[in-house]
């Protein structure tokens, strides 16, 4: 058992009447003027980001907005935000939106309140000692970023569309945690269908991530990590057959907040390779993140099992429901990354490379990630498993099989 | 499922070398002049105390020291605190002990700074706008107040010792929450068996409170809530035979502040009876509050279980490893009731009112907590089923026998 912090101070507003509290609670984290942060046309149409303006307007709080976030947010629209911001003396930042429009917003925040380029924190050339007050309007359950001190920004290549020279990176502190979140599992039931199941394994994997340790002796954390998994599980599928279900849509948007803001890890250490090797795919590819997850799991799974083959027998007979043979943890083990698969398939998630995006990787190409996962073969990925260069490869190639 | 807010702003630092952090967090939440407040001569003799003020003393935070706290904690050292902070312009306040110590400086942050007479806020004559600071080192966990918004004070009678006018009122607003809490599971070890055993009882019913419900469609927090249940009974009796085991001190450390920093009621209507009735009992007895949740809960669970039988049910077999019969739900609840009274005296604790003090209570002694429990008859406690004071008085009778 490692010692551990546990600090997640975000004051989440959770149901039907959620948003009617927005202003009162950007008041109450003294915001006089607001940055409105979204992504496309959908928080439009669906009427919110109208909701939200006339909220603001009626509660006497001037606001400026900046539209146009895309999934893998870009460092060139985080740039822009942090001028606009500066220019209009905005002194609260409002994501509405998901985790892009969440993870965007708190790079704008890092930007305002540091001398240099905010790019230095996300390689590491620098420390941000604040950050300007943000909240949230979730719309998409999935990343997590509501409650978490995750915040990740892809730098484009310097000509568009993306190329192999992208780079998606994290900065990962406690300075950006959201204030507020307004959760409102209402605004949820339009999501299609794969962005649901992107974010259904997308929450699973944040709290995988944390359970896949040596640390295996917090049996709390434990419980209470395999509990999430399991509602997630058994909730997923059935929201995909009933999409417009209040009550499962709650679970999982619920379940998004705590599988990521460090509750399922305390007391372990982390792995988090599936995350690092799956940046490499959706920076390249520009495909979504959980479903790059999906692709990327199975595969690192198999790879590193033999690192503690118990802890994955314990996944697959307290999550994945699997009969413990009592004779054989790996088989057992086998059984739960098997069932998992399975468990993709049946919420229409990819479990390899050439699912994922319409054909097989190139050598090059895996060459490339492997590369730029492990910061040109200097640096390891994982923790279960310190992954070098060639494991990452090896993976990539299990993956695309 | 009810809308919910979901607030608990701790910053936690757990584990072996968490007091190494006090200082930091002190000067981090803007304390330069603080109130070390304690209880009796443990956190002396244990070199705790010695430890804190070298911690602070080579920091150059100034600290002024008021001990004394005991077991339902008094309404005059809250006074006698407020009166030595304003003396000594404290401006943050340290609470080293465990939920008495810790409820004991939450009245005192509440009292400076707040106009009128601070036993107001506890009797509905008054609310409070700010809190002073506060931080907690948690040496006995069990009340979860090092997480939560819960305040519990005792107003004595004016001759002492403890006479049936005394009362026993909370305020519980999220002000007082505390800034950090220090945990050290090894601080825990050297807990007297009595008093280990009333702190799992506390740390279970803290969820149970919330657990018992007409809103039982929160799935995840069902989930969550009897992860954490079925910890705690499968590691407190082992505990009380390993009382030195890092790691199971561990999980009851941690299982008491996720039990109760709100978590586990997500998207519930609380009952808070069985807490109500035992507020009565530990106050007239001067007993401890986990001994008298446990005489008074089986009774509770009989009198209000045709409410929600199903509840009880899933109780019996999620938690208590009860095996359903899915013939009878009353009759699995039922026995999940009888299993939670041999767990209770399987760790020691009394399931009975003659049980918790040595006799039976007085009829005039029953009706007068009956009577206080509802304020003079004028209101009901408790959610599941509205108690009334003729059920709360049929509760203590059934608890008396």
């Amino acid at each position: 058992m490692q010692d551990f912090k546990y600090y997640a101070p975000t004051e989440v507003i959770f149901g039907r009447e959620a948003e009617s509290q927005l202003s009162t609670m950007i008041k109450k984290y003294g915001g006089s003027k607001v940055l409105i942060h979204y992504g496309g046309q959908s928080a439009e149409r669906s009427g919110l980001l109208k909701q939200v303006r006339k909220s603001l307007t009626a509660a006497k709080i001037a606001y400026v907005e900046l539209g146009g976030v895309v999934p893998n947010p870009r460092l060139s629209l985080v740039r822009k935000g942090i001028e606009l911001c500066k220019a209009e003396n905005v002194d609260f930042l409002l994501a509405v939106g998901g985790g892009s429009v969440i993870d965007s917003v708190k790079a704008i925040g890092y930007g305002l309140d540091y001398e240099g380029d905010v790019w230095d924190l996300f390689i590491g050339k620098g420390e941000a000692k604040t950050c300007r007050a943000l909240g949230v309007v979730l719309t998409i359950p999935a990343a997590g970023s509501e409650m978490s001190e995750g915040c990740v920004i892809t730098k484009e290549a310097e000509q568009e569309p993306v190329t192999p020279t992208d780079m998606k990176r994290s900065y990962d502190v406690d300075l950006c945690r959201p204030k507020f979140a307004i959760m409102n599992p209402e605004r949820t039931i339009s999501l299609p269908p794969y962005q649901t199941a992107c974010g259904i394994t997308d929450i699973m994997m944040h709290t995988m991530e944390r359970y896949f340790s040596h640390d295996d002796d917090m049996l709390i954390t434990d419980a209470v990590a395999e509990a999430i998994l399991r509602t997630v599980r058994q909730c997923g599928p059935k929201l995909l057959i009933e999409p417009f279900d209040y009550q499962l849509r709650a679970q999982i948007m619920w379940a998004g907040s705590i599988a990521h803001n460090g509750l399922t890890g305390c007391g372990t250490t982390g792995d988090w390779a599936t995350h690092n090797i799956e940046h490499e795919l959706s920076a390249l590819y520009n495909v979504a993140h959980g479903a790059g997850l999906a692709a990327v799991w199975p595969h690192w799974a198999e790879y590193v099992l033999n690192e503690n083959p118990t802890r994955f027998a314990q996944f697959a007979v307290n999550v994945m429901g699997v009969a413990s043979t009592f004779r054989s943890a790996k088989s057992t083990a086998q059984e739960g990354i098997n069932a998992m698969r399975q468990f993709y398939h049946s919420i229409g998630m990819p479990t390899s490379i050439p699912e994922l995006i319409g054909r097989k990787a190139t050598e090059n190409e895996m060459q490339l990630m492997a590369d730029k996962c492990t910061i040109g073969k200097t640096s390891t990925i994982g923790n279960l498993k310190k992954l070098m260069y060639n494991d990452v490869l090896t993976i990539y190639q299990m993956a695309n099989e």
